[in-house]
This record gives C-alpha cells, structure tokens and sequence, in this order.
C-alpha cells in the first residue's frame, strides 16, 4: 500500500489531513507534529513520499536521511523553497514539490479589512472603549467607497483586492509592470507610480520583493503622495522604508499604516515574546502606534489557505510517488 | 439677509458649516456648539431658521421659545423626531425638516468589516500581539469569500451590505416582509427566516425596530441556526435577546457577534465612563470577549454621514425659509 508520512502538522491542519485520508483509502497516511530533521527521517521509514513545511533549513544531512530510507518524493505545504539544499536534493534524485498560490483571497481580505479600519480609526475607537470611553467624537471614520484606491501590482492578490474596494464602492487605479490585457481594457491603469502615487487616498503593495522593488516606498515616493495617505503592506517587508514611513506618520502626512509583513521580520514574527519587550523597539513603536495596524505576517493564515497547503502537497506527492505529472513541480534545474 | 442660526455643532462639522457658508455667500451663517435649550433660543435672535441635532428632549418651553422669536424654520440634522413635542410644534406653525438617510453605507461598511474582523479572530490576534506573543497558530482566519451571509432586511443599508459581502466573494441570500423586485429577480430570497437561520454563517440584521421585530434574534432564533454562526446587530439594539446571544455565545453554538447597537444603549453610549466601571455588568462582559465587536453606536459617524448631515439640513432649512418645497420634511400630521 502508498504510504505518505507527513511532519510537522499543526492541529489547524489535522481535519485537512483528516480529509485527504478519507478521499484515499488505498493510501496509507500517516503524521507527526515534529519537523523534519536528520533524527527524525527515521519516523518516515517505509513511506514511498514526505509531506513537509518550510520551516528549517534543510540541509545534505537531513536530505541524505531521507535518502538512505529510499525516499526522493518530497512535497511541501507552502512556497518557499530557498531554505532547501536543492543541489544536493537534485543530486540524489528527488522530486519535490511545492504550492505556489493557496489562497490569494486570504491576503486580499486581510489587506481589505485592515486598510478599512485604518480608514475608520478603529484602534483609537476600540482603545477608548477599552478605557470606558464611550463617546464617538472625535473619532471620526472614511467610508471606503469614498477612496481612491491605488494597487500596485495586478497578480493573483492585486486582483481580488481590487474586486473586493470595489465592491465597497472604491474608485481603483492600478500599476504594473506587466500590464494584465483585460484589467487595460477595463481601464485600471495609470501610466506610471508617479501619476498613481498622485491620486490614490489609498496605496497597496501586491508586488514581490525583486532587488529593483526594494524600497520602492522611501521618504521621495511619500513624498508625491496625497496627505493622509494609507499605504498597506501585505506583501513583502524589504518593499517599505520602514523609517521613511515612521518619518511620514510622524509628520502627520501618512493617515496610517497596514504592515503585515516587515523588513525585520525574521526571528521576530511568529514567535513568542509574552513578558518580553521585542527584541525590536522600532516595531514595538509601531505596534502601539493607533493608526498602524501590525499583524505578524498572518494574512495567508486562514482555514482555506491552510486547507490548500494540506490538501495539494497531498495531492502533488501521490502524483510524484505514481510518476505522474505534480500541479507544481519544483523545478531542479533552474532553482540553484 | 436671510439667517440660518445652527447649534450644537461638533468640531468635525465645522467644515461642512464652512463649506455649505462657501456656497451660499447669500446667507448669514453663524453658529454654536451649544445644544438648543429654552436659555440658548435667544442666540438664534433675528433668524430665520434653525439647524439643530436631536440630543435633548424639545419640549414646549423650547418651542415656545423660538416661536417668540418668530423662527419656525426648523431642521434637524439626524433621523429621530421622537423627542420633539410635535403637538406643540404644530400648534404653533412650525416646518421641520429631519435628514432620514446620509449614508447607508456608513453603517453597511462597518457592518461587514466587524463582521470580517470576528471571522478573522482579529481580536484574539490583536490582544496576542499586545501581549507581545507574535505567533499565528491557533488564532486561524475565516475567509469571508467562503461564508454564505443572510441578509435580514434589504432596504438601503441591506443592500449596500450585499454589494460589498459579494465584493469578498461571499454567497449572499436574503429576506425581506417586503420584496425588492430587483433583488428577487436576481433570486436573492430565501422562503422565510427559518430558511435563513438553516443556511447562514453570518446574519447581518438591517430591519428597523418595529414591535414585531423586537427580539427577533432569541433563543429560538439561535437554535435555529449553524454553529459557529456570526451574528451582526448594527441596526437597533431591541432587535435582539441579548442574553440569548450571550448564552450562545458561552455554550460554542454562536462563533461571534458584532454589537453596534445594544438593547440597554441609552444613558451608556456615547458617554464617558473613563476609569470607572460601567453601570451596565452585561455589557462590560460583551466587551472583555474576544470574539465581541462592541461600538458605542458609531455605524453612521463617518465624515461622508456627517457631511451629508450638515448640509442636507441646511439645504432643507433654505427652502423652509424660501418657501419651497423641502426634500425630506416631517409630516407634523402624521407624526402624532
Ligand atoms: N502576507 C502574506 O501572508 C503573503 C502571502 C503570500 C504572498 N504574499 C506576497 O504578496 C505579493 C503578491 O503575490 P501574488 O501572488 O499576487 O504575486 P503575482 O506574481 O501573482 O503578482 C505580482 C505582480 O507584481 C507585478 N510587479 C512586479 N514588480 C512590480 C513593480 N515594481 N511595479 C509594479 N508591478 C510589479 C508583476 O508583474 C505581477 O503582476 C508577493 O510579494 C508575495 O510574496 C504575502
Ligand atoms: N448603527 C447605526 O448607526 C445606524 C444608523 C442608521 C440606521 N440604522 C438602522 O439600520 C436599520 C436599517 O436601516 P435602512 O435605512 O436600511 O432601513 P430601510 O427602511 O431602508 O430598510 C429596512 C428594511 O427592513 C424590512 N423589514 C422590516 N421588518 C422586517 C422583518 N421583520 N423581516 C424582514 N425584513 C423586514 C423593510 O421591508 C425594509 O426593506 C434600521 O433599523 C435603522 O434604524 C443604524
């Protein structure tokens, strides 16, 4: 019978596992809540393909381990895979899998909901109802519909953000390099960033991190945008001048920020700091800013997304142990 | 010089005083952040009409007050007549104006983003960063796109909700005593509530309180619903049982509750109680949970609503004075 080992599942994942293993009854499933490691490679031992989650460095050794106990079918739940030794993988004949796109909607949503409660000041609402201030003025909130919303960036997230303003009633403009034919027929697009930095009440980054977009917000671009600007930051940390944004709250020409990714963000986000300060006091400044709304890098983090992750490394790996064609191959020749 | 004397006008409606001022260079604007008391009359002394927001009770002896200042123009910059001695008003000749709708989708915007916030357990996420801990699991989000919203009540802010639920992708169905031909062209209702309550993971009230509407949501109601329903009451607080919903709440069947609008509201919203307890244990326990939404009334304070407010009161208020026909006037025979 196949057999699929799969580590490091959280208990948000088990009923999606559950739910695999239901709709595979000739497969024999079986998990752990530990990550993959040298030592625990053993825990996979008869298993014809592993399920994992990027987390770890995977290194020669552990890719070795996994080598030894004849297994080369490697599926992963998320993205990333520049934590892998891919060389060595390739050189012992793995195929490897990973899931690209899990739910765009996740981080439009997240991006929606946050950026409309910046608009509406509802930190500083619910911060003077936690204090028993029950009075509405002076807090004051923007109707959505009321904006224009500048997205930069028309890809698979871009693109249910846009829907979802304009279900608000927003009037959406966009930018991007590549434009998409039919958002261009319909309109969207301006020239370039200096005429969309110009006229958006509202600034969303839905753009990867490429070398040429790190900083593309610093102290010049504020600079040519409305007042009271809110920019969002969903993306990628290394896109914002985190500074030059504090510079644009400070001075009062930013009306506030989205951030759920950060420059900082490695060892800091998605983990525990309870009775500790943050060993970062710029985004300890941030957090307790009422119009900056920090997530720890948790737009993707929903039940549908988590669902994709589990159910398609899944499904990838039963094609790759069957010598089938996975969804999303790992391409080995190109990644190193 | 035609006068228009306005009181009790907050600092965030200053603009809109100024702007209206701006427009109509033949008028006398003048104004006070004084409410309309029987003693405050006088400021309006050589008026031709007032503007005035409905806070106080308006008794006779404030209505005597203004008829002996020969003003009978009167405009009233929000819904509510019912602290008006209409009898009175009527007797002595008044007009009076009220603004019946400034903008549905104030309220239907917050209505969907509390409503996001819960499915995301924004709040949970929220109180861990406060508390310095920066990781994701178990604090795992609902994506709107997947919940099928009932819609109890499609009159103007309803459907405004509608639009923006279906902006995020949701599956939106309805239910209304009176049927837009419209939406049920679009086959948007359901049979009767019952059908509603079986196939809803958000119920958004948007009915006004009417007798047979008071405690529409209840016990009853509530079993009749999904588990890990949301239920959102941004229109009036009778509408709904609030111990019902707390014991839903408590026993797991009801996921969360947004509450804009309380049963228990008057005296308690939109008044300090900094650093002392409420006078309401109730509402103190809604507020401290998680997954509660809790604002003091505040669905309609956005500065499209108030914009619209202000002028629409003073555009009423001219043609009271002009003689014409105004847009939104009380019906003093109805009223009574
Ligand atoms: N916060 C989270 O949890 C989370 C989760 C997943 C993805 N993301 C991030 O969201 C971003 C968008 O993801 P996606 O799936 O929509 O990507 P995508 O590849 O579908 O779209 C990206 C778009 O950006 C455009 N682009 C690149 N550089 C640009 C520039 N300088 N100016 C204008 N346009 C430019 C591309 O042409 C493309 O259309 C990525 O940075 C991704 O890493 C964040
Ligand atoms: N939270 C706030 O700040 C705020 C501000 C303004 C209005 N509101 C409230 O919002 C609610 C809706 O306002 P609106 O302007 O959309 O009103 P509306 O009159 O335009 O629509 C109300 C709809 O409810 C329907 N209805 C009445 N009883 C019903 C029942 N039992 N079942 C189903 N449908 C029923 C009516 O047929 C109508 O279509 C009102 O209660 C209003 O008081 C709240």
């Amino acid at each position: 019978m196949t057999k699929i080992y799969a580590y490091a599942i959280r208990k948000d994942e088990e009923p999606y596992v559950h739910e695999w293993k239901e709709a595979h009854k000739d497969v024999d499933v079986d998990f752990t809540d530990q990550l993959l490691t040298p030592e625990t490679a053993e825990l996979a031992k008869g298993a014809d393909g592993v399920v994992t989650y990027q987390q770890l460095d995977y290194k020669a050794d552990t890719i070795e381990a996994l080598d030894k106990l004849g297994i080369h079918n490697w599926s992963i739940r998320n993205v990333g895979i520049d934590n892998i030794d891919l060389k060595k993988a390739k050189e012992l004949g793995f195929k490897i899998t990973n899931v690209p796109v899990y739910s765009p909607d996740a981080i439009a949503e997240h991006a929606a909901i946050q950026a409309a409660r910046v608009l509406r000041q509802d930190k500083a609402m619910d911060e003077k109802i936690a204090k028993h201030d029950l009075r509405w003025a002076p807090t004051i909130g923007r109707e959505v519909r009321d904006q224009t919303v500048g997205v930069i960036g028309t890809g698979h997230i871009g693109q249910v953000f846009m829907r979802i303003m304009e279900g608000f009633g927003a009037k959406v403009i966009a930018y991007d390099i590549f434009k998409n034919p039919e958002l261009e027929k319909k309109g969207y697009y301006v020239d370039d960033l200096d005429e969309l930095y110009a006229k958006s009440d509202v600034i969303s980054l839905h753009v990867p991190d490429t070398p040429e977009n790190v900083h593309m917000i610093n102290d010049d671009s504020i600079k040519k945008m409305k007042d009271d600007v809110v920019i969002v930051n969903v993306s990628r940390g290394p896109l914002v001048d985190t500074d030059a944004v504090i510079r644009g709250l400070d001075s009062g020409k930013i009306f506030g920020f989205v951030m759920d990714t950060y420059e900082n963000e490695v060892g800091i986000f998605n983990s525990d700091f309870s009775g500790k300060d943050f060993p970062d006091k710029r985004l300890a400044d941030l957090i307790a800013r009422p119009n900056v709304l920090v997530t720890p890098h948790t737009a993707f983090y929903t039940t549908h997304a988590v669902r994709n992750m589990v159910i398609k490394a899944f499904d990838n790996n039963l094609k790759l142990i069957n010598g089938e064609q996975a969804d999303t191959p790992v391409d080995l020749n190109k990644e190193f």
